[in-house]
Protein backbone atom coordinates (compact mmCIF):
# COMPACT_ATOMS: atom_id res chain seq x y z
CA UNK A 1 0.00 0.00 0.00
CA UNK A 2 1.49 3.45 -0.34
CA UNK A 3 1.65 6.35 1.55
CA UNK A 4 -1.12 9.03 0.82
CA UNK A 5 -0.85 12.49 1.35
CA UNK A 6 -3.48 14.85 1.82
CA UNK A 7 -2.82 18.50 0.00
CA UNK A 8 -5.44 21.44 1.69
CA UNK A 9 -6.01 23.87 -0.99
CA UNK A 10 -7.64 26.94 -0.44
CA UNK A 11 -8.35 28.49 -3.78
CA UNK A 12 -6.02 29.49 -6.94
CA UNK A 13 -3.94 32.34 -6.54
CA UNK A 14 -1.65 34.52 -3.64
CA UNK A 15 -3.60 36.94 -2.90
CA UNK A 16 -6.99 35.26 -2.46
CA UNK A 17 -6.40 31.59 -2.39
CA UNK A 18 -3.53 29.27 -2.26
CA UNK A 19 -0.09 30.31 -3.50
CA UNK A 20 0.19 28.74 -6.72
CA UNK A 21 3.79 27.85 -7.37
CA UNK A 22 3.95 26.97 -3.36
CA UNK A 23 1.30 24.51 -4.17
CA UNK A 24 2.09 23.01 -7.20
CA UNK A 25 5.90 22.58 -5.96
CA UNK A 26 4.37 20.59 -3.24
CA UNK A 27 2.63 18.37 -5.84
CA UNK A 28 5.79 17.92 -7.77
CA UNK A 29 8.10 16.82 -4.68
CA UNK A 30 5.38 14.41 -3.35
CA UNK A 31 5.01 12.64 -6.65
CA UNK A 32 8.50 12.63 -7.04
CA UNK A 33 8.60 10.76 -3.59
CA UNK A 34 6.13 8.31 -4.84
CA UNK A 35 3.20 8.53 -2.47
CA UNK A 36 -0.17 9.12 -3.81
CA UNK A 37 -2.05 12.42 -3.77
CA UNK A 38 -5.03 13.78 -2.24
CA UNK A 39 -6.34 16.95 -3.15
CA UNK A 40 -8.98 18.58 -0.88
CA UNK A 41 -10.61 22.57 -0.11
CA UNK A 42 -13.88 23.83 1.81
CA UNK A 43 -16.47 23.67 -0.53
CA UNK A 44 -17.08 27.55 0.47
CA UNK A 45 -17.73 31.04 -0.92
CA UNK A 46 -13.84 32.66 -0.75
CA UNK A 47 -13.72 35.63 1.64
CA UNK A 48 -13.01 37.56 -1.51
CA UNK A 49 -12.02 37.53 -5.02
CA UNK A 50 -8.72 40.03 -5.72
CA UNK A 51 -7.47 40.94 -9.37
CA UNK A 52 -3.98 39.81 -9.45
CA UNK A 53 -2.86 42.68 -12.08
CA UNK A 54 -4.35 45.20 -9.47
CA UNK A 55 -4.23 44.37 -6.37
CA UNK A 56 -8.27 45.60 -6.23
CA UNK A 57 -11.15 43.50 -4.92
CA UNK A 58 -13.26 42.83 -8.18
CA UNK A 59 -16.32 41.99 -6.02
CA UNK A 60 -16.86 38.30 -7.59
CA UNK A 61 -18.23 35.48 -5.78
CA UNK A 62 -16.30 32.66 -6.13
CA UNK A 63 -15.35 28.97 -4.64
CA UNK A 64 -12.59 27.75 -2.85
CA UNK A 65 -12.59 23.82 -3.76
CA UNK A 66 -14.07 24.94 -7.29
CA UNK A 67 -11.10 27.21 -7.79
CA UNK A 68 -8.41 25.12 -6.04
CA UNK A 69 -9.77 22.55 -9.10
CA UNK A 70 -7.71 24.38 -11.23
CA UNK A 71 -4.60 23.50 -9.37
CA UNK A 72 -5.48 19.87 -8.56
CA UNK A 73 -6.68 19.69 -12.44
CA UNK A 74 -10.16 18.44 -11.26
CA UNK A 75 -8.33 15.97 -9.30
CA UNK A 76 -9.91 17.11 -5.75
CA UNK A 77 -12.15 16.61 -2.63
CA UNK A 78 -14.24 18.66 -0.33
CA UNK A 79 -12.16 18.44 2.75
CA UNK A 80 -15.60 17.67 4.52
CA UNK A 81 -15.90 14.55 2.95
CA UNK A 82 -11.57 13.41 4.08
CA UNK A 83 -11.10 12.01 7.33
CA UNK A 84 -7.82 11.28 9.23
CA UNK A 85 -8.06 7.77 8.58
CA UNK A 86 -7.83 8.29 4.30
CA UNK A 87 -4.34 9.95 5.12
CA UNK A 88 -1.06 9.17 6.48
CA UNK A 89 0.36 12.94 6.36
CA UNK A 90 -1.38 16.20 5.68
CA UNK A 91 -0.02 19.22 4.18
CA UNK A 92 -1.05 23.13 3.79
CA UNK A 93 0.61 25.12 1.14
CA UNK A 94 0.28 29.03 1.63
CA UNK A 95 -1.12 32.07 0.38
CA UNK A 96 -3.43 34.44 1.51
CA UNK A 97 -6.16 31.85 0.85
CA UNK A 98 -4.58 29.84 4.28
CA UNK A 99 -5.84 33.02 5.96
CA UNK A 100 -8.19 34.34 4.46
CA UNK A 101 -10.15 30.93 3.58
CA UNK A 102 -9.02 28.19 5.57
CA UNK A 103 -8.93 30.66 9.24
CA UNK A 104 -10.04 34.25 9.05
CA UNK A 105 -6.06 35.04 10.82
CA UNK A 106 -5.34 37.78 7.91
CA UNK A 107 -8.04 39.67 9.33
CA UNK A 108 -8.76 38.83 13.01
CA UNK A 109 -5.23 38.19 14.03
CA UNK A 110 -4.72 35.57 16.95
CA UNK A 111 -8.48 35.51 17.37
CA UNK A 112 -8.83 33.75 14.21
CA UNK A 113 -11.92 31.04 13.90
CA UNK A 114 -10.70 28.14 11.74
CA UNK A 115 -12.80 27.08 9.15
CA UNK A 116 -14.63 24.05 11.00
CA UNK A 117 -14.13 21.22 8.59
CA UNK A 118 -10.04 22.45 8.26
CA UNK A 119 -10.03 22.28 12.33
CA UNK A 120 -11.66 19.08 12.46
CA UNK A 121 -9.53 17.27 9.97
CA UNK A 122 -6.19 18.84 11.54
CA UNK A 123 -7.10 17.71 15.16
CA UNK A 124 -7.96 14.22 14.06
CA UNK A 125 -4.31 14.08 12.34
CA UNK A 126 -2.80 15.70 15.28
CA UNK A 127 -4.82 13.21 17.11
CA UNK A 128 -3.91 10.41 15.00
CA UNK A 129 -0.06 11.44 15.52
CA UNK A 130 0.15 11.74 11.88
CA UNK A 131 2.27 14.45 10.32
CA UNK A 132 1.72 17.73 9.04
CA UNK A 133 3.47 19.74 6.87
CA UNK A 134 2.20 23.62 6.81
CA UNK A 135 4.28 26.14 4.02
CA UNK A 136 4.42 30.41 3.97
CA UNK A 137 1.66 31.69 6.43
CA UNK A 138 -0.46 28.46 6.85
CA UNK A 139 1.33 27.67 10.12
CA UNK A 140 -0.88 30.91 11.49
CA UNK A 141 -4.08 28.69 10.68
CA UNK A 142 -2.15 25.66 12.06
CA UNK A 143 -1.30 26.97 15.35
CA UNK A 144 -4.88 28.27 16.12
CA UNK A 145 -6.40 24.79 15.07
CA UNK A 146 -3.59 22.96 17.92
CA UNK A 147 -2.63 25.66 20.07
CA UNK A 148 -3.64 23.68 23.13
CA UNK A 149 -0.36 21.49 21.62
CA UNK A 150 2.12 24.62 21.94
CA UNK A 151 3.31 23.90 18.00
CA UNK A 152 6.39 24.83 16.79
CA UNK A 153 6.56 26.54 13.31
CA UNK A 154 8.22 29.08 11.38
CA UNK A 155 6.72 31.52 8.96
CA UNK A 156 10.16 33.06 8.10
CA UNK A 157 11.01 35.97 10.08
CA UNK A 158 8.13 38.60 9.88
CA UNK A 159 7.87 39.81 13.74
CA UNK A 160 4.39 40.85 13.72
CA UNK A 161 3.02 37.42 12.38
CA UNK A 162 5.79 35.70 14.34
CA UNK A 163 4.10 37.16 17.55
CA UNK A 164 0.78 36.97 16.77
CA UNK A 165 1.32 33.09 16.74
CA UNK A 166 2.91 33.54 20.06
CA UNK A 167 -0.30 34.92 21.13
CA UNK A 168 -1.91 32.13 20.27
CA UNK A 169 0.34 29.20 22.58
CA UNK A 170 3.25 28.64 19.37
CA UNK A 171 6.20 29.45 19.57
CA UNK A 172 8.12 30.90 16.31
CA UNK A 173 11.35 30.12 15.25
CA UNK A 174 13.20 31.86 12.56
CA UNK A 175 14.37 30.21 9.32
CA UNK A 176 15.51 30.60 6.06
CA UNK A 177 13.86 29.99 2.86
CA UNK A 178 16.32 27.02 2.63
CA UNK A 179 15.64 25.78 6.02
CA UNK A 180 12.38 23.67 7.84
CA UNK A 181 11.73 23.95 11.20
CA UNK A 182 10.69 20.36 12.74
CA UNK A 183 8.57 19.58 16.05
CA UNK A 184 9.70 16.31 16.68
CA UNK A 185 7.00 15.97 19.75
CA UNK A 186 3.98 17.46 17.47
CA UNK A 187 5.19 15.84 14.58
CA UNK A 188 4.66 19.29 12.70
CA UNK A 189 7.76 20.34 9.60
CA UNK A 190 7.28 24.12 8.62
CA UNK A 191 9.29 26.30 5.89
CA UNK A 192 8.61 29.88 5.29
CA UNK A 193 8.69 29.94 1.15
CA UNK A 194 7.35 32.89 -0.29
CA UNK A 195 7.12 34.99 3.29
CA UNK A 196 10.99 34.83 2.57
CA UNK A 197 11.34 34.54 -1.25
CA UNK A 198 12.79 35.73 -3.17
CA UNK A 199 12.06 33.59 -6.44
CA UNK A 200 10.76 30.00 -7.33
CA UNK A 201 14.00 28.86 -7.12
CA UNK A 202 14.46 29.93 -3.44
CA UNK A 203 11.36 28.39 -2.20
CA UNK A 204 11.54 25.17 -3.93
CA UNK A 205 14.56 24.09 -1.93
CA UNK A 206 12.60 24.63 1.35
CA UNK A 207 9.93 22.94 0.16
CA UNK A 208 11.29 19.59 -1.42
CA UNK A 209 12.81 19.15 2.57
CA UNK A 210 9.50 19.85 3.97
CA UNK A 211 8.09 17.09 1.40
CA UNK A 212 11.45 14.95 2.40
CA UNK A 213 10.48 15.13 6.06
CA UNK A 214 7.04 14.91 6.08
CA UNK A 215 6.82 11.47 3.83
CA UNK A 216 9.77 10.11 5.58
CA UNK A 217 7.82 11.12 9.37
CA UNK A 218 5.07 8.58 8.28
CA UNK A 219 4.85 5.76 10.46
CA UNK B 1 23.39 41.46 -18.89
CA UNK B 2 21.45 38.50 -17.80
CA UNK B 3 19.36 36.71 -20.69
CA UNK B 4 15.13 37.51 -20.66
CA UNK B 5 13.37 34.75 -21.79
CA UNK B 6 9.24 35.57 -22.17
CA UNK B 7 6.80 32.88 -20.95
CA UNK B 8 3.36 33.73 -22.87
CA UNK B 9 0.78 32.68 -20.82
CA UNK B 10 -3.51 31.67 -21.83
CA UNK B 11 -5.02 32.24 -18.36
CA UNK B 12 -5.10 30.21 -14.77
CA UNK B 13 -5.99 26.40 -15.57
CA UNK B 14 -5.66 23.54 -17.93
CA UNK B 15 -9.87 23.36 -19.60
CA UNK B 16 -9.76 27.38 -20.10
CA UNK B 17 -6.32 28.74 -19.31
CA UNK B 18 -2.61 27.78 -19.14
CA UNK B 19 -1.59 24.40 -17.66
CA UNK B 20 -1.16 25.38 -14.33
CA UNK B 21 1.53 22.48 -13.42
CA UNK B 22 3.40 23.20 -16.80
CA UNK B 23 3.52 27.30 -16.62
CA UNK B 24 4.97 26.56 -12.85
CA UNK B 25 7.58 24.24 -13.67
CA UNK B 26 9.13 26.87 -16.78
CA UNK B 27 8.65 29.05 -14.25
CA UNK B 28 10.92 27.15 -12.34
CA UNK B 29 13.63 25.50 -14.82
CA UNK B 30 14.13 29.29 -15.94
CA UNK B 31 14.70 30.68 -12.32
CA UNK B 32 16.87 27.58 -11.97
CA UNK B 33 18.89 28.59 -15.48
CA UNK B 34 19.32 31.70 -14.64
CA UNK B 35 17.82 33.58 -16.45
CA UNK B 36 15.55 36.50 -16.06
CA UNK B 37 11.39 35.96 -16.87
CA UNK B 38 8.79 38.29 -18.72
CA UNK B 39 5.19 36.86 -17.94
CA UNK B 40 3.14 38.15 -20.13
CA UNK B 41 -0.24 37.52 -21.78
CA UNK B 42 -3.30 39.21 -24.22
CA UNK B 43 -5.66 41.85 -22.50
CA UNK B 44 -8.76 40.23 -23.67
CA UNK B 45 -11.61 38.03 -22.71
CA UNK B 46 -11.08 34.52 -22.20
CA UNK B 47 -12.93 32.11 -24.72
CA UNK B 48 -15.14 30.60 -22.03
CA UNK B 49 -14.68 29.82 -18.22
CA UNK B 50 -14.53 26.20 -17.12
CA UNK B 51 -15.96 25.01 -13.30
CA UNK B 52 -12.58 22.64 -13.21
CA UNK B 53 -14.48 20.19 -10.63
CA UNK B 54 -17.49 19.76 -13.11
CA UNK B 55 -15.51 20.32 -16.18
CA UNK B 56 -19.22 22.29 -17.10
CA UNK B 57 -19.20 26.23 -18.40
CA UNK B 58 -20.08 28.68 -15.82
CA UNK B 59 -20.94 31.17 -18.17
CA UNK B 60 -18.81 33.61 -16.14
CA UNK B 61 -16.44 36.77 -18.13
CA UNK B 62 -12.62 36.22 -17.05
CA UNK B 63 -10.01 38.63 -18.71
CA UNK B 64 -6.23 36.13 -19.75
CA UNK B 65 -4.10 38.70 -18.64
CA UNK B 66 -5.87 39.35 -15.30
CA UNK B 67 -6.26 35.53 -14.46
CA UNK B 68 -2.66 34.71 -15.92
CA UNK B 69 -1.55 37.21 -13.14
CA UNK B 70 -2.47 34.74 -10.50
CA UNK B 71 0.58 32.38 -12.31
CA UNK B 72 2.73 35.21 -12.19
CA UNK B 73 2.28 36.32 -8.63
CA UNK B 74 0.85 39.89 -10.29
CA UNK B 75 4.62 40.40 -11.89
CA UNK B 76 3.29 40.25 -15.66
CA UNK B 77 2.54 42.35 -19.04
CA UNK B 78 0.29 42.83 -21.74
CA UNK B 79 2.14 40.61 -24.73
CA UNK B 80 0.98 43.90 -26.66
CA UNK B 81 3.89 45.93 -24.98
CA UNK B 82 6.18 43.19 -25.62
CA UNK B 83 8.73 43.22 -28.67
CA UNK B 84 11.30 40.85 -29.88
CA UNK B 85 13.53 43.25 -28.91
CA UNK B 86 13.06 42.93 -25.22
CA UNK B 87 13.68 39.30 -25.14
CA UNK B 88 16.05 36.52 -26.13
CA UNK B 89 13.79 34.01 -26.15
CA UNK B 90 10.20 32.42 -25.68
CA UNK B 91 8.51 29.94 -24.46
CA UNK B 92 4.42 29.27 -24.67
CA UNK B 93 3.04 26.60 -21.63
CA UNK B 94 0.27 24.50 -22.73
CA UNK B 95 -3.57 24.12 -21.20
CA UNK B 96 -6.55 24.82 -23.32
CA UNK B 97 -5.88 28.42 -23.19
CA UNK B 98 -2.95 27.92 -25.30
CA UNK B 99 -5.58 27.25 -28.30
CA UNK B 100 -8.87 28.22 -27.01
CA UNK B 101 -7.64 32.41 -26.00
CA UNK B 102 -3.92 32.42 -27.66
CA UNK B 103 -5.16 30.87 -30.96
CA UNK B 104 -8.68 29.16 -31.82
CA UNK B 105 -7.31 25.92 -32.67
CA UNK B 106 -9.33 23.91 -30.62
CA UNK B 107 -12.34 25.27 -32.20
CA UNK B 108 -11.67 25.53 -35.87
CA UNK B 109 -8.76 22.75 -35.91
CA UNK B 110 -6.29 23.94 -39.37
CA UNK B 111 -8.37 26.69 -40.04
CA UNK B 112 -7.68 28.46 -36.25
CA UNK B 113 -6.63 32.18 -36.37
CA UNK B 114 -4.04 33.42 -33.97
CA UNK B 115 -4.54 36.41 -31.47
CA UNK B 116 -3.02 39.16 -33.29
CA UNK B 117 -0.52 40.36 -30.55
CA UNK B 118 0.38 36.54 -30.36
CA UNK B 119 1.36 35.66 -34.04
CA UNK B 120 2.90 39.06 -34.01
CA UNK B 121 5.15 38.38 -31.73
CA UNK B 122 5.95 34.87 -32.25
CA UNK B 123 6.96 36.11 -36.11
CA UNK B 124 8.94 38.91 -35.06
CA UNK B 125 10.86 36.19 -32.68
CA UNK B 126 11.14 33.83 -35.63
CA UNK B 127 12.03 36.61 -37.94
CA UNK B 128 15.28 37.69 -35.41
CA UNK B 129 16.20 33.87 -35.10
CA UNK B 130 15.12 33.69 -31.66
CA UNK B 131 14.59 29.97 -29.66
CA UNK B 132 11.07 29.61 -29.30
CA UNK B 133 9.45 26.76 -26.63
CA UNK B 134 6.00 25.18 -27.12
CA UNK B 135 4.52 22.76 -24.53
CA UNK B 136 1.68 20.18 -24.97
CA UNK B 137 -0.97 21.69 -26.90
CA UNK B 138 0.78 25.15 -27.42
CA UNK B 139 2.87 23.74 -30.66
CA UNK B 140 -0.72 23.82 -32.65
CA UNK B 141 -0.77 27.69 -31.92
CA UNK B 142 2.73 28.17 -32.75
CA UNK B 143 2.44 25.94 -36.16
CA UNK B 144 -0.43 27.99 -37.32
CA UNK B 145 1.41 31.29 -36.49
CA UNK B 146 4.93 30.20 -38.56
CA UNK B 147 3.02 27.78 -40.79
CA UNK B 148 4.99 28.75 -44.00
CA UNK B 149 8.38 28.24 -42.56
CA UNK B 150 6.81 24.53 -42.37
CA UNK B 151 7.64 24.02 -38.41
CA UNK B 152 8.71 20.27 -37.19
CA UNK B 153 6.84 20.24 -33.60
CA UNK B 154 6.11 17.37 -31.17
CA UNK B 155 2.65 17.02 -29.40
CA UNK B 156 3.49 13.71 -28.25
CA UNK B 157 1.42 11.20 -30.07
CA UNK B 158 -2.21 11.98 -30.56
CA UNK B 159 -3.42 11.14 -33.84
CA UNK B 160 -6.02 13.61 -34.63
CA UNK B 161 -3.68 17.07 -33.48
CA UNK B 162 -0.74 15.58 -35.28
CA UNK B 163 -3.40 15.53 -38.49
CA UNK B 164 -4.02 18.93 -38.06
CA UNK B 165 -0.26 20.23 -37.52
CA UNK B 166 0.57 18.65 -40.80
CA UNK B 167 -2.43 20.08 -42.50
CA UNK B 168 -1.81 23.52 -41.13
CA UNK B 169 1.89 22.90 -43.09
CA UNK B 170 3.98 21.90 -40.00
CA UNK B 171 5.46 17.85 -39.35
CA UNK B 172 4.61 15.94 -36.35
CA UNK B 173 7.14 14.33 -34.69
CA UNK B 174 6.34 11.59 -32.23
CA UNK B 175 8.01 12.25 -28.67
CA UNK B 176 7.42 10.71 -25.02
CA UNK B 177 6.74 12.79 -22.11
CA UNK B 178 10.47 12.93 -21.46
CA UNK B 179 11.44 14.04 -25.14
CA UNK B 180 12.00 16.89 -26.38
CA UNK B 181 11.99 17.35 -30.56
CA UNK B 182 14.46 19.98 -31.21
CA UNK B 183 14.27 22.06 -34.80
CA UNK B 184 17.31 23.32 -35.51
CA UNK B 185 16.36 25.14 -38.83
CA UNK B 186 13.10 27.04 -36.84
CA UNK B 187 14.86 27.23 -33.52
CA UNK B 188 11.49 25.68 -32.44
CA UNK B 189 11.75 23.56 -28.84
CA UNK B 190 8.40 21.19 -27.96
CA UNK B 191 7.48 18.60 -25.69
CA UNK B 192 4.37 16.73 -24.79
CA UNK B 193 4.02 17.54 -21.45
CA UNK B 194 0.48 16.71 -20.26
CA UNK B 195 -0.73 15.68 -23.95
CA UNK B 196 0.58 12.25 -22.60
CA UNK B 197 1.48 12.64 -18.93
CA UNK B 198 0.95 10.66 -16.55
CA UNK B 199 1.85 12.95 -13.47
CA UNK B 200 3.41 16.09 -12.55
CA UNK B 201 6.92 14.58 -11.94
CA UNK B 202 6.54 12.55 -15.55
CA UNK B 203 6.08 16.19 -17.48
CA UNK B 204 8.93 18.04 -15.52
CA UNK B 205 11.50 15.70 -17.45
CA UNK B 206 10.60 16.82 -20.60
CA UNK B 207 10.19 20.24 -19.46
CA UNK B 208 13.37 20.49 -17.90
CA UNK B 209 14.94 19.91 -21.00
CA UNK B 210 12.83 21.90 -22.81
CA UNK B 211 13.98 24.97 -20.85
CA UNK B 212 17.63 23.87 -20.94
CA UNK B 213 17.75 23.56 -24.60
CA UNK B 214 15.80 26.85 -25.30
CA UNK B 215 17.80 29.01 -22.89
CA UNK B 216 21.43 27.13 -24.46
CA UNK B 217 20.07 27.64 -27.76
CA UNK B 218 19.93 31.64 -26.88
CA UNK B 219 23.35 33.36 -28.95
Amino acid sequence: MSKKVGVLLAGCGVFDGSEIHEAVLTLLFLDKAGVQVLCMAPDMAQFHVINHLTQQETGEKRNVLVESARIARGDIQDVATVKALDLDALILPGGFGAVKNLSDFALKGPDAVVQPDVLRLIREMAAAGKPIGAICIAPATLTRAIADQKPEVTIGNDPGTAAGIERMGGKHYTCTVAQIHVDVANRIVTTPAYMLGPGIKDIAIGIERLVQEVVGMIR
